[in-house]
């Protein structure tokens, strides 16, 4: 009989956390869920194991010194497309303090394997580094914090850099989904001009990644601090409506150019440069296959 | 008569940032200081505004307005060469939130000119980016933070990555300083085996660097976001040793050995590269001329 492995998940309560949780307890793993006190737990496989954190590093020790897992999974994160001055204090404390702390409690436990969650926004128009907003460089200084704990205490970390992702059941208002709700009502609504190309993942295919990644871990020999991208299917945003148009049967009423680009809107996203798309790693899931699976039910 | 040019200074209750605050003031500056609530005022000079801060971003956002200064030099910072656990909050508040705040309200006023404090920690064994300590990993996402306001808001940066740096009147438990008061009392202590090289600048020939600094800024058309080191004597330990020692003209008894090298000790500090020590900057003070200074009054 195999040995059980154990994960400990940050954002859980989030879209991928929640299908990572799901994939990981279906694939024989236990699972436990880092939640802040007020998250709601309901969206979370029964099996999970909840641990409620409210900030303090001692309690965030015990949790993974109880725990002791064998790979932590890093999906929380403070998402802010652009941001007001008084949010500043919790996007550092979600998206630089917390990590800092997870990793400290990590090597003391003498836990060592994380799979960490970037942006390809840290690379706004293809540079090294270039974040497109303050969000992308609090995840930047994550990356820096972690290589601390690389280099002086061998944690081994691999970094996966999101595009846009999409699936059944989510409520983030992402918009291949406002597409579809758009589809099913007929509204008419406004869009920008809509020549920006997005990078579309299924969550499948993102939770797919996530196992690879922790397989690498598993099987690395020597301490890893590596980062890879997940790109997938490349397309015009009016060509994307004119897709979600065209499967579903039904007009969406986009009024394209109806409000203007945003500031550092992404026209192009980052090219993945050789060797820099996680090895093993194949989409299976396409846009024109999935935008049927994403109506939403009465 | 000239225009008087105003700076805000964070870190003037330090010993770099005092020195900094006495020659601007010196040089016709009106100079204002950020202060957090329980800092002593009394090293500063007199005629310094005092501004209290305690945290919020609204008030930062007020002292900005109300200063609208020339130029904001950030020398604060939260220096530990080794941290517990339960620093990690106040390391990561004092290093990244803080400068994240001050960089939102500089733009939020229009004042864009910031001459950033780094460390040479950030460059262990050489690398562009690896850091000795966990302090020098929070300044690096610092710096990522603050190239944010550059891309984005055409925020001026230029950042000094400080060495060592030694002089009259420091109150920091610094190695030259230890070394004089060695010298005076005769006492003997244990210290690492000594052949770790380090690289000294005087506290004089630093603030030298910043206002030069300030000058870049004030010169230059577009936005800039630049880095350079402050390089300066480079000697081993155990040579130091013996400089003070000659110069003093009295026995320094440190037993060389007493105790190891700590975790990550900078045997070699980082090379500078071509073009990345700061234009028209020269060292003017050596250790030779300046050891004698340093011995304190009964």
């Amino acid at each position: 009989m195999p040995v059980t492995r154990s994960a400990l998940v940050t954002g859980a309560t989030g879209f991928i956390g929640g299908k990572l949780a799901q994939r990981l307890a279906g694939d024989g793993w236990s699972v436990h869920a880092i939640l802040r006190g007020d998250s709601d737990e309901s969206t979370l496989p029964p099996e999970t194991v909840i641990h409620r954190f409210g900030g303090q590093m001692e309690r965030l020790a015990e949790i993974v010194n109880s725990v002791m897992p064998d790979t932590v999974f890093h999906l929380a994160s403070l998402y802010l497309a652009t941001h007001r001055s008084e949010q500043i204090d919790s996007l550092v404390q979600s998206n630089i303090t917390f990590p800092t702390q997870l990793a400290e409690a990590m090597i003391a436990a003498g836990c060592r394997k994380l799979v960490n969650t970037g942006t390809a926004w840290q690379n706004f128009g293809g540079d090294q580094y270039n974040p497109v907003n303050l969000y992308a460089a609090t995840k930047q200084s994550c990356t820096d914090i972690l290589k601390y704990y690389h280099e002086a205490h061998g944690l081994s970390v691999v970094t996966l850099k999101l595009f846009d992702t999409f699936g059944a059941g989510d409520m983030r208002r992402k918009l291949v989904q406002i597409l579809v709700d758009a589809a099913a009502t007929g509204e008419t609504f406004d869009m920008s001009p809509g020549e920006q190309v997005v990078d579309m993942t299924h969550v499948d295919d993102v939770i797919e990644a996530f196992v690879i990644a922790a397989d690498r871990l598993a099987g690395a020999e020597q301490p890893v601090d590596e980062t890879y991208f997940l790109s997938g299917e490349r397309l015009k945003v009016r060509e994307l409506v004119a897709l979600v148009s065209d499967q579903l049967a039904r007009p969406v009423n986009a009024r394209l150019g109806g409000f203007p680009y945003r500031q550092r809107e992404v026209m192009m996203p980052v090219a993945v440069p050789d060797g820099a798309q996680l090895p093993g790693w194949h989409r299976r899931n396409t846009l024109r296959s999935s935008v049927g699976t994403l109506v939403r039910g009465e």
